[in-house]
């Protein structure tokens, strides 16, 4: 039988938030391979199905073997959370693809969409998108401390609302207090900043203060950290972007 | 019986890319308000349901149509394409409430997010937005061309992937052309673009091309454009962005 591939995002949490299609891959899967976490949120459905859990920092090494595995003629998922493609497995995939065995460029490989944690937790809190925005990875262990910097003053500068992903860990307790001083130099002091943690799940929680008061203590690993733009503002317990700009034709 | 409004996005377009939280609220909804090409998406499931369509280019009135809507006790649900939160209803919404009357700011209200665009044309073609990118929207309907060209010269400078929404219109053919001359003032010829129409419906299209290359008159209405980071790489027929940057630490 011929192997396929799919990757999948299992959305922020809530099982109402994976979409039908990523939940049709998973049932049809022989393998499931990803991070625990993101795999125990998988029901199971098929005692047939075997499960490859892994640790966080292999990503290579865990496409790897999703690869091998197809090629050896299984049904493989790979379970990311949130959307596969927005800091998680599908790059590695991919990678692993140019990398990795010349057959593997011929194998069945799809990509499923999902709902990325940004999205859920905007949703939590109003429409603090709606106007043009970034996604930034705080974290520095795939790219130098200076990247970050310089994409945070790009856009801060430029006036993008910005989403911060993996704002904080054990490992990098600080690094969200220096993005945040950083943007204090550029962005005006009552901007609006939101902690939401644990976005799309039944515990999920939001903080609304501004860049003045934002406490980079307040992340963890489960937090997304939303900067509004110069225009984001507050109506009662919500936030939003408008779309128009002062200064738009009418 | 109280009132309550409940924004959704429909996802790219393929039913089975809706969440199931999002299909549940339109079950539910006494009156459905939205763009006539978005509303055609949803099927209908109950004969008592009240379907407000209207044109595109009014999005406050309609915000304020479906406010007053659920003031007066009705179950709304405003239907956007996508997520409601990117370039869609949920900002206008938020506007209404803040701008109209009081008592709307005491209303249930409620966002679901949803599977925006550039993620289902990312999921197409592999894994373009694996590193840290931006999403702007072209019309200058809202805002200044200015804002645009500082966002996209931003954006370009930092190397963020940047996904374009809005490229095109009959109102604005030549902004997309203007977008990549300013873009190649700045990124490496080779630089990957992608053109992505109707992304995440059986209709969809991928044309895979180079900056030097890239011609605004390939994008309509329906297409989502990515520009690659100068790590962004073709394997095969697909495109990824690396999520480690060279030089990171090992």
């Amino acid at each position: 039988m011929t192997g396929s591939l799919v990757i999948v995002g299992t959305g922020p949490g809530k099982a109402d938030l994976m979409t039908p299609a990523t939940a049709a891959a998973l049932e049809r899967a022989t393998d499931l391979v990803g991070y625990g976490p993101y795999l125990d949120r998988v029901a199971v459905t098929r005692a047939d199905q075997c499960r490859h859990a892994s640790d966080n920092r292999v990503e290579l090494d865990r496409a790897r073997h999703a690869l091998s595995l197809a090629a050896a003629g299984r049904q493989v998922v790979v379970v990311s959370g949130g959307d596969p493609g927005v800091f998680a497995m599908a790059s590695a995939i991919f990678e692993a693809v140019e990398t990795g065995d010349a057959a593997w460029r011929t194998l069945d490989i799809r990509v499923e969409p999902g709902v990325t944690a940004m999205l859920a937790a905007a949703a939590e809190v109003g429409a603090p998108l709606g106007g043009d925005f970034c996604a930034i990875s705080l974290s520095d262990n795939l790219k130098a401390w200076a990247t970050v910097e310089r994409r945070l003053r790009a856009a801060a500068e430029a006036d993008f609302v910005i989403a911060l992903y993996n704002p904080a860990s054990k490992a990098r307790p600080h690094q969200l207090g220096q993005a945040f001083d950083l943007l204090r130099s550029i962005r005006s002091a009552d901007t609006p900043v939101l902690f939401v943690r644990a976005a799309g799940t039944a515990e999920s929680k939001v903080v609304t203060t501004t860049l003045a008061a934002a406490d980079g203590a307040l992340a963890d690993m489960r937090t997304l950290v939303i900067v509004g733009a110069s225009t984001t503002r507050r109506v009662g317990r919500w936030v939003y972007t408008p779309r128009r700009e002062a200064g738009a034709r009418p």
